[in-house]
């Protein structure tokens, strides 16, 4: 639990609040400003509607920092991956009415997003446990939220792939396409990149997974793969090249995802983690005080 | 469908634009760096993989142009709002393939997400066909792309609430809690605001519409109300107050919103269209040229 | 009056006072960095060296704020709106020297014009006692400034209009010659504004006033019409369309704003409150301390 | 005459173009998008309505510029400094209708304030000629807009003195106070500041004044003398310091200003040009096109 | 050899010459101002004083972009990465003069930092020549500059270590005093870092080597160690983990890395290449055209 | 001695510190992410590894402000410009150790370059003691970085030169070729140019400078002279136009400095001072705490 108080978050989730307040107050929340009294104060709780993974506390803080700076106290109530139940109050905050209700929407719009996402991911962690895989999240997020997505997926268990294109090397269809195939492609790589980026494959059969281990890859991502195919390359990989990462990718949900996970991959990526997560829902019940 | 050449796309796209692809590039996409010469040209196209509303085609094109400039050409071949059977080309690009590759990630997380809102809205919109009910969005938005989610909201046949806190005035119950009641907080809008926004008040049950109607609201929202409650507050409303607007929310879905819309309400507000949309199945075919 | 201390302005005051400084000050007071020392103090009192009402106080506040931090004090004797005689002290400003020196010029910048644009507004104001119609501000603002000089207006006594293009419909000659007619007009509005923008059209005579209540616009912009025909509209309109808005503007000036207001209208925008309002004359009185 | 076509304005008008749409348009010019088509494009032209100087048309231009880009032009058929009768026109514009529409109430609003400073300054320019001095702008300009108003007084006719606190040595009063007095404040300076700026120093009194030249002094303000202190002052320098630049300021007005010029000084610095210019009215005449 | 001719130079670039621009052109450059027509054009080209590794050019090319837009044409007559002859020329430039001017010291400030790392770079690459080590720089950069820095070591023959503390983990002594030891560190980054990033460690002695070893460490850092230490320490390595890469650092200058070079390590990086590499001299010869 | 504490630095030197964080940290420091726990603490002191004159404490503190905010406190061990022995303590910070790695680079990235500035400067400044010249800097100094190494030579005991292309008029050969020649430079310079701006012209030869002294010129920069042409043309100046400043320039290094400076010259000005200083030794110690 975080104490009560008021510290000063981030400078960079500061930025994103500070944007996100702009684009939905405007010029200013005039609904508020005619209707309550600068004076008035209020206190109000965000509480959970559903079963839910909490991610965003910390985001939603920053909103409420900067539209009312320590005149507003915000205390979250739950942790960083806690699971609530339905009817939890996840985080209180106390101050004047004003800023405080001009905050509030952003401030949901982001906990219920990241709460989705945190959400989501437990259930595919879940799905897979037991089997020695794990779940990894894609590039495939919302501009401008990444780093606030990528930490939701992790506080729902699962692990981060690269954070962007300058982390990682990970050679797909279209570089192999461009490159004149995998073996070339992946020289070129291990020429040409800093030493400490490992480098990553993504073949489409066992005939490119060979070429990939042969050329020296550091990892292999099978994509779009039967699950015959996926146990036979995880069976060739090991025997081969035991020290090579598999990540397992394309078209998997949650009823599909044990199978392959039981095919014996290290990671599975599912990118429908951060693009396609209901919003969990949350509710801000406020009151005077 | 667009001309195929390049035209300078509007600043705050291109500002998104921007700090998309820097969130995701970062120091450089060094993957197509080290395995693609800078001499290397590609030819893509945007496919959909399932039935979908095209929305965010124009995103998709700042993003092509803030990565490679006047050099990649971006023809759209379906128009904003245009349905699309599985199998069709949404857009084609062509340039220098390393721009282009480190453009196709952020294009397609814009593309799918506002295809995925403009579908989805689609969908509640022919739900409600032929009741004179029009479906609305909400200010549950994504951080950052309130304007394109609004946009994609309009692409699938919805219209828009307010775009922010400052273009109309919603009296709550939040608002209504610290204000001391419809009449006065009514009142207090009618003093205070600039003369040409029109003030909505949400009511939670007959009693508080009658406070409205009286108080000289210009449109209620009925919140969470059941279906028999709207029947009511929708024929009182067009027996004592026929100029006033009246909007229904809470908790309406795919299968319940048809219902609602009978009741006779001018909106319906759905706020799952911008916060819970799963993403639309968009690819990008790449091939050298 | 203001507790003698202090506390962070808002955030958008603090970039405007930053950017404002920073236009002044360039790479550094010089001339304060060679004749005064590190380490001396100054006590400044912001005196009126004629009759105003206070505006930009808020403003003066935060450029001090941005120029020393917390350690320059700032206490506001006059609140926002309220009259002062000549010699009446605003505030009293104490920290160091060098950075209450460099700050002096842009606050007073801002408080000598925003008082000036009370000052005015205020004689307008007086001019209309008791006929009923409120005078208005207009979008003639400076570039940068329009939020503070609509909060000098309000300060004078006067009624803000739209802030911006987005935040209430405004049909003009121009859009009309373009849309083809009021009534034309109007029904596009209708179809497509957002639900809680009220329409209002620009009308030279009696003829257009009349296609304006006809369409059904919401509020009647008498643009550059004589006192008997601003008469003769205001009876039309009290008739035929009670609910209906009436504002009237063009060329409108202290010495014959009264007679308009009399004609009956409900709001008189007048565009010299903010293009041509002389600064009102306040200095800084600066002692060692 | 500019030519009739499009050039990108200078990287500074843009953004101060940018800022100011951005606070004037917000999220969208509502009545244009519902009002006027995208494909209707309009001709419009600038008209001078009373005698004015001109000045701020770069400024109009890069406010069109970036509100369509290449799709307007925009020609000016006035230049800058030139004057104008009433009824001459000072630019024409030509594009599409909604981003012109768009930009036209900033474009006013800077060239009416900017062509109303040239115009004020002109009158004391004239009020002075043939006295040898010059008529010289102040600091007490409006945040945002100092070089803009700076090269409005310069159109005028008028010199422009320090463009902000680092490019000059300018000791006031309060400089006086805190420094303990003219020869240690000149000393200090001598000592301190960068070789290539001058020291003026402000004097109230003729003891001041020798005690300036004496501490060696490039120039001196005289501030709030009489007509006769600012003869006699001027006496004193022409004999004791030939070389010594004599600037005199404080509530000097369009009456009084000859007389002060004639008292020989080479400089008479007026803050009215800048901050209480009413603003030269000129309006913007659009037709379909 | 750059085509005669305007591109529009990468958005990083022109960002980083705009804020240069702004901080050595402040208000405007007034000397060409004054003693230049805005008429006048001039030729201008870069002649190397000295031998030279060039580096820098795009930016170059970038700062007269920013300056002067398409008017400015600006050919490169070398390549980064070309050694060049004292007297040779890198580049000619040809527009406006008064914008050429303005942007002349700016793009010397880059080009000649930029050659001077390329240039020393060069000489360390020469050093070790035949040795099969390569030359490495390190984060130590100008703040600001490290792409570019990063890219003139590259130009010099030097390879790319970690662009920033987010693409590589590289655990140092004091990760390892806070973290409790090599074996602890190496487990706790295995398990949490993203896996395409490899994890290298810094080790002072041989055990604290073994220790890196048998902890499952990608690379190492052989910090501060006696000749003597890293051959041993490179015979270890190769005998006991052939894959590991090895790395040597640490106070090694232009004498003293051969020898280190023939010690056996994979890389051995300078910080002086980035830090202390004096400018290259570099000149800009204009003449009116 | 700073106090031990924590104020916040100037906005101006916490933008820069954000910027450098902001480069090197990226999307995190993963290395402390993942090996340091977030309760972990630091105490760090810098240490000078070899004699040194410091600059640039400020900035390093600014880096740690930016990093985490009050909760890491900086103690300045040393003032600016003082000179210290090797092994001597220039500054301590302690806090959290997360934060207070991530800014370790960067902190030390800036005080290295400065102190090496710095340090450079007051070798020559020692060269020429007692010979009346003073060292001046140039505007050879790295973008984004002038006004702290501008800051850096005052501490070194150096002066200041102009900061700028707005805060002096300085007529090089290149505005003289443009110009038409001395005389006509200076004229034109004379008419337009601000006040308080000093005139300085760059000649090459005894023509030239007698030109620039009949035309009226301030000051007179002499570039690239012998040593005979320098003294020949101080002789000159002093007999001619004792008031003028007399510069001397090109290729002076730190073994001629001292016979240019007996020339008999006001200021010596050195490129070197900023564009080839090699940075000062500086190291970090951490220990936890």
């Amino acid at each position: 639990m975080d104490e009560i108080g008021v510290r000063r978050p981030p400078t960079a989730l500061l930025a994103l609040a500070r944007a996100a307040l702009q684009e939905d107050v405007g010029r200013g929340d005039i609904t508020s400003l005619v209707t309550v009294t600068e004076e008035a104060g209020a206190r109000a709780r965000f509480v959970a509607r559903e079963e839910l993974v909490v991610s965003g506390l910390e985001a939603a803080r920053a909103v409420f920092y900067e539209a009312g700076g320590e005149e507003i106290s915000f205390a979250a109530l739950a942790g960083e991956g806690e699971r609530l139940a339905a009817g939890s109050v996840l985080a209180e905050v106390e101050g004047p009415a004003r800023p405080s209700l001009a905050a509030e929407r952003v401030a949901l719009n982001l906990l219920m997003r990241l709460s989705g996402i945190a959400t989501l991911t437990s259930r595919y962690v879940e799905a897979v446990e037991g089997t020695g895989a794990r779940i990894s999240d894609t590039r495939k997020t919302t501009p401008g939220l990444r780093l606030l997505e990528k930490a939701a997926v992790k506080a729902g268990g699962g692990a981060n792939h690269r954070a962007g294109l300058d982390d990682g090397v990970l050679i797909k269809d279209n570089h192999l396409a461009l490159a004149g195939g995998v073996t070339e492609a992946v020289r070129r790589a291990r020429e040409n990149s800093p030493h400490l980026l490992k480098i990553e494959v993504e073949v489409e059969s066992l005939g490119m997974l060979e070429e990939a281990i042969e050329a020296g890859a550091d990892a292999v991502l099978l994509d779009n793969m039967t699950l015959e195919e996926v146990g036979e390359a995880v069976g060739l990989v090991r025997k081969e090249a035991p020290g090579l990462l598999v990540e397992v990718s394309g078209g998997i949900n949650l009823r599909t995802v044990r199978s392959y996970a039981e095919a014996g991959p290290d990671l599975v990526s599912v990118g429908a983690l951060t693009h396609s997560a209901p919003a969990a829902d949350v509710s801000l019940e406020v009151e005077p005080c």
